[in-house]
């Protein structure tokens, strides 16, 4: 078994610029993160972008669509800002069809001690192994269906639109 | 929901001694891991033992057991070491019916920078909310079931017995 | 022996701020640092303000001094923004006599994985013993003159301004 | 300026084993913490031996006395294990001559999260530029002669045999 990670930036993989004092992009962590999770299943790690996702635009969209579409893969992780991870799902279940996907991100940079990131991932990983083909976002510990999600910008927390 | 933790030690929590120099058992880092995980379902720890999977005792398995079948959640996670992990999902899986058993650990302890634990954790709490009832083993971001895992010793890798 | 030191804030202490995205401060993480560190010497935290050091004021560098002037220690180390390191040294030179003060930093935030905050204070602390009644920036791994120091902010680095 | 680091091994150098669990020696963290400390003076790093100091014999001892008189720089720096550090130090006393040597180490392995080492190096290298021929020990935030120094193996704490 086989599952592409598509890196598209966020906090996840923000870093300090100790020069300017700014949090900035460099290069994506994936690759040291999977190789200190010891991960047996193959996963391949492609970079889409490097942006917050509040920057994110219809077209960085479409290219993370199409890619998904054109990897042979059909388990894929999206790393993505936490900010619109649920315009970027809601993209997805309209264009792709008969894959898992699983959205995560990270609250905290993975280079802060402090950070869930790592944590996120391993939730990730394996919700993209046992959950059937559609759209998810994985926050929080949990897994939410791309048409019930939103972040609460006030508690910083994951949570359904419409509680069953 | 509601996810039941039994920590029974293992290299997750183990810490070094500086008086020593060994390694030894303080007190568990499942509740600092949980509170930097920003989890959502609710999450109940509770420590059964600290030691050493290679000392866990039959008596120890059986308290074990007993836990999982007392417990009201049906969804239990268990950190163990790594040696001895096989041998405690044999057993559960023939006390206990009815319930997601997910057995986990780490390769490096915790308070190690590099360690792989808040990852298996993660991946642990997704597969305990979407597996259904049995006793599974999650490491290497995989699971295993409990009558088809074992750890390879040479590569520290989790494995199947029988490749299907 | 007894040492004082002065928290003013500065990147040292920055934290990410989740809700946010902004680095922001909260609370100083001397006294973490100074329990990791195992030190024998009695050493003494006060928070003075806790501020970028591009904000620091007239009045602030005022209140410093005074705080210098009539803490009983003669032996004070001030953790501060880097930015302007060399102005506040300065004031202190004017106003502060027959102390040894040590003015510290970090290029990154302590709770970055990557901080040389913590190495930074352990110069400092070894060179508030060591050097004589002054004022000194110590950054780098060495300690400068107040009146012979600057940060290049193009390479991040402190460096004298007149090489002898 | 130059300053020589001699590493010999000791808790500050060891790492966690994932396959036998124990604790052992790979490769000196000396260049990455360098390279973190952002120092500016130059930094010459030798590996000498990768032991624990509980191991180090008469010939070792001499080794790094050896080292010490045929190194060009007059400043070195020598990372050791704690338990012997006295006994180096009262040997390097007697057959080095003018030059300042500071023997340093760490109660918790510089790769465990809440490592002492960092700290203790700052101390060491500041130590070495400012204090006159001699052989000392830096731990605790302090510095020790030669001759005056033990740790107390009830409290890990290094500390003067005699008070003046």
């Amino acid at each position: 078994m086989s599952i592409r990670i598509f890196v598209t930036g966020g906090t996840f993989d923000k870093e300090y610029n100790e020069i300017t004092g700014q949090l900035y992009f460099k290069e994506t962590h994936l690759p040291e993160m999977i190789n200190r999770s010891r991960v047996s299943p193959q996963v391949v790690v492609t970079t889409l972008m490097m942006i917050d996702s509040l920057d994110m635009k219809n077209t960085d969209r479409d290219l993370i669509a199409n890619m998904c579409n054109s990897t042979p893969e059909d388990k894929i992780i999206i790393t993505h800002g936490t900010d619109t991870m649920a315009v970027t799902a809601s993209v997805l279940a309209g264009k792709v069809q008969g894959k898992t996907i699983v959205i995560t991100g990270a609250m905290i940079p993975y280079k802060f001690g402090s950070s869930d990131g790592f944590f996120n991932l391993g939730c990730a990983l394996a919700f993209v192994q046992t959950l059937p083909p559609g759209v998810y976002v994985a926050m929080n510990g949990r897994y939410f269906n791309w048409d019930n999600v939103r972040k609460n910008r006030q508690t910083g927390q994951f949570e359904e639109v419409d509680i069953k």
